[in-house]
């Protein structure tokens, strides 16, 4: 009965720049630009990833290096569609697809 | 042979108000409240949503207005149980239900 | 056409020890020895789980209580195949198994 959506998960370090910026600041910019419903960026406290470096904040004093965790949420067309743009971004990073039911909010049931 | 569950994903923002309380701390102990398994409330660093509008931790000076996801994992009717009180709640924000795989503790296999 | 992969979520609270250490700490570590793609732990500003204790940043001065949520992202034989590492750890925690699509990234498509 509730609409079916995607959720768009995007594992990058606080560190990656894209054009001389934070990467994770690009990506949800981006999202935006896309029209993308809606989407959040988190800052995580320790984390690995592709390059199998270790991460964690404090750690030999590198606290800019932490994994930022991304999260969009639409219908999956529109999410499919700005994949191409996030490829051309994230390099090292991770990203992944999750199906989603959408609870209608209040506004729209009522 | 795992129990399916649900996550119950609701994002709203950190200086959304719910009776004069910030609305994410109301959500969880509503949550609380209905015997709700267990949930956990993240703040982001940046992010945006149904209103359309850019959260920058810091941006404009604006530091409480950041985005913040609650996840709450329970199964499915429970957390459909919920989802009016969550809705009268959740006015400018988004909520969906994700499936998932309750993988057994191990209090309960030994 | 993308690859089927698995998102494990695990849910414990930061004070919570393994060992002498934050078991967090010693869970991410695990995944790391373990071969896992990626991992990350966040912290959450405020939370509740199996025993049923609401934990909240700053409440009563407990700041070292909040809740973490441990994502990591691989195969699904790869993550089944550390549940019996992580049941061992995680005695009070909550952990679940969420499909998902690996979106291959620029450099395995270009």
């Amino acid at each position: 009965m509730n609409a079916q959506v995607k959720l768009l998960l995007i594992f990058v370090n606080e560190a990656d720049q894209f054009h001389n910026r934070p990467l994770y600041q690009a990506i949800v910019e981006r999202l935006h630009q896309l029209d993308v419903a809606g989407a959040t960026a988190q800052i995580g406290i320790m984390g690995f990833g592709h390059h199998m470096r270790m991460h964690h904040k404090g750690l030999f004093g590198i606290a800019d290096d932490r994994p930022v965790t991304i999260m969009a949420v639409d219908d999956e067309a529109r999410l499919r569609a700005v994949l191409p743009a996030m490829r051309a971004m994230v390099r090292e990073g991770l990203m992944v697809l999750v199906d989603a039911e959408l609870i209608a909010d209040a506004r729209r049931t009522s």
